[in-house]
């Protein structure tokens, strides 16, 4: 099965991660995706681990089922190839800084001028606009501008880190997003689009509840450790053993914690009596919750709850997780050319399960077959 | 300026976070959002603060631009109403537990029996399919579930939960992305699509390079702090004052900072000659960053570093972030019916900016007139 953006040609000129990743997601819908590197080394992240057998599986990954052609942008026989390319594309992503692409020459005015139904994406730390717009931006640098880093972690800690670089990750999806929406746009109308996707724009989108709560009162939240702005109970509560989550949204689910816990007398106290109360009782609530869940093992609460239609889990490690019968049911972790990665969560009709991309590629290894495909006649 | 997604139906059957956001991507794109909610109460989120003059402005927020009628789905006159919704709408997204739909008459194979073009988006806790697709989920409940928990904090600590709720969210992101490219698809195939994202899936093509170590060599890698699984340096340091980000992503980078340490002693070493000999001694190279970084302060370091090019930055509270003056100049921040929310980050040509979108409905708010627009003559 082809997939939903068969037929799309894309022009790859990205590297690391948030580019990468975006234009990954556009290959295992279908579209033929051509990786455009800079000769001698190519993408920083090939030197990324982890290595298995002498190739980064970093770079595996997020270049499964692309095409690799080396090509130094100043040479003019290289860049004809390239020209060629742009001059097909319905899309191009690049994750330059702002300025570098101008400088180039392949800036968006004037490719668009050739290509006026290219849907020309760029990725940027902190967009191609305002007084931020020149600064160099890895992954971390944003989840700190951002404030995501302050809102995690626990009172009174330091600011924390989320486990998974949601800098790149974000933009790579709100990226595949805005370019999947123009090409439904360009088939109405004919027109491209000149997209500008910033790391920090798409964090600062998603920092949601301790965001809201300063948008709403000036109030600068902090970190919360494990809880919710806006709803309770909904955290990590300790029982005997170790640490279960239990999230129970509204008063019904409430209702049913208290009950299979035994602690309906806490249904009687006014300050538990909606969520927007008992959000600002948060503290005292988990205290009080705490108190009966350590009677009794992780495990016991767990399937207590479960029956009794309270949702809650345990805290799964990595290896619990991805090595999860569920995780292997829904082909989240596939082999792609011997070597295991996480798979598409686009799981459609129309796409292939698992994901049928082909290995990344070496560099420049589709070169001279793309070479003839988009060699130009010498003038 | 309408938007790219102009002139597409959605019938929107989401509650609380994953699925109204997917779904306000939509209208801020310029889709029509047609949000079907409960008599009597709406949606659960309603009831979730921050609360500004008695409106909730995280439904405020997801909700923006979309219309709100209220139908018992149980009701023959109010599903007569949902019925011709459904057939002329173009996506209907849903986030009920799996089962929920086609109890209700509702599944995706009897509607696009109907409606051959529908593209149909469920999204779940655990997908559609698998031991675990019955389970109840909240976001923390697989924020848990995927291990991104286990991986966030520091060694040796509790596991952290991110500061956003990133199991919603990133479900939002994926089914937008993955509605938007159905709609491309249905344009060149005429068909419609049957989407299943599992918030657990999403999570899990997410965890990275944690997964991808796990992955590489069975290594469950556990929480590493602030620092990278597969780049050093790229962690937060302390200065004298406080912690700042340092990310030298290359070896040309890290040289770089080197130099503008006065700490060309370390370029000689071995185990810091390539990122991947750094990252295996990141404690130590830390430490020895460190008792330079300490004697002088955070401010003091961030212009010297920058000066050099080497990619850098503060972390920044929310009050910070939010209040900047990058986040006004990119409209990432916007007053929608007089409060302010967290704006639209899919930076287009062909997108309206700042985000046009109208206020969220009252509940019912659209329900006479689209009773009438979409109703149905008596049999």
């Amino acid at each position: 099965m082809p997939g939903p953006l068969e037929g799309v040609l894309v022009v790859d000129l990205t590297r690391v991660l948030a580019g990468p990743f975006a234009t990954m997601m556009m290959a295992d819908l279908g579209a033929r995706v051509i990786k455009v590197e800079r000769p001698g080394t190519g993408d920083d992240s090939r030197g990324y681990g982890p290595y298995v057998e002498g190739r980064s599986m970093y770079f595996a990954r997020v270049n499964r089922g692309k095409e690799s052609v080396a090509l130094d942008l100043k040479d003019p026989a290289n860049r004809s190839v390239l020209d060629e390319l742009v001059d097909r594309a319905d899309v191009l992503v690049e994750n330059f800084r702002p300025g570098v692409m101008d400088r180039l020459g392949l800036g968006p005015e004037t490719l668009r001028a050739r290509n006026p139904g290219l849907v020309y994406c760029s990725i940027s730390g902190f967009g191609q606009t305002g007084p931020l717009r020149g600064r160099q931006a890895y992954d971390t640098v944003v989840q700190a501008a951002s404030g995501l880093m302050s809102v995690t972690g626990f009172p009174g800690g330091p600011p924390v880190k989320p486990g998974a670089p949601f800098g790149d990750l974000s933009a790579a999806l709100y990226a595949f997003g805005a370019i999947c929406a123009a090409l439904v746009d360009r088939h109405r109308t004919g027109r491209g689009a000149r997209i500008d996707i910033a790391m920090f724009d798409c964090l600062v989108s998603l920092v949601e509840g301790a965001g809201l709560y300063w948008l709403a009162d000036g109030t600068d939240p902090g970190p919360i450790g494990n809880a919710h702005y806006s709803i309770t109970p909904f955290d990590a509560f300790s029982a005997a053993d170790r640490q279960i989550i239990i999230c129970a949204a509204n008063d019904e689910l409430f209702g049913r914690l208290l009950a299979a816990m035994g602690r309906e007398d806490l249904a009687e106290m006014p300050q538990y009596a909606s969520n927007l109360s008992r959000t600002q009782h948060r503290d005292l609530l988990k205290d009080e919750l705490e108190g009966t869940l350590r009677k009794r093992q992780a495990d016991d609460w767990l399937a207590l709850l479960t029956r009794a239609g309270v949702p809650c889990g345990p805290i799964s490690t990595i290896a619990e997780a991805l090595g999860s019968e569920q995780t292997e049911q829904r082909h989240m972790v596939v082999t792609v050319d011997g070597w295991r990665q996480p798979g598409n969560p686009m799981k459609s009709d129309r796409t292939q399960e698992p994901v049928g991309s082909g290995p990344a590629p070496d560099l420049d290894e589709q070169g001279a077959a793309l070479r003839r495909e988009f060699g130009r006649p010498a003038q």
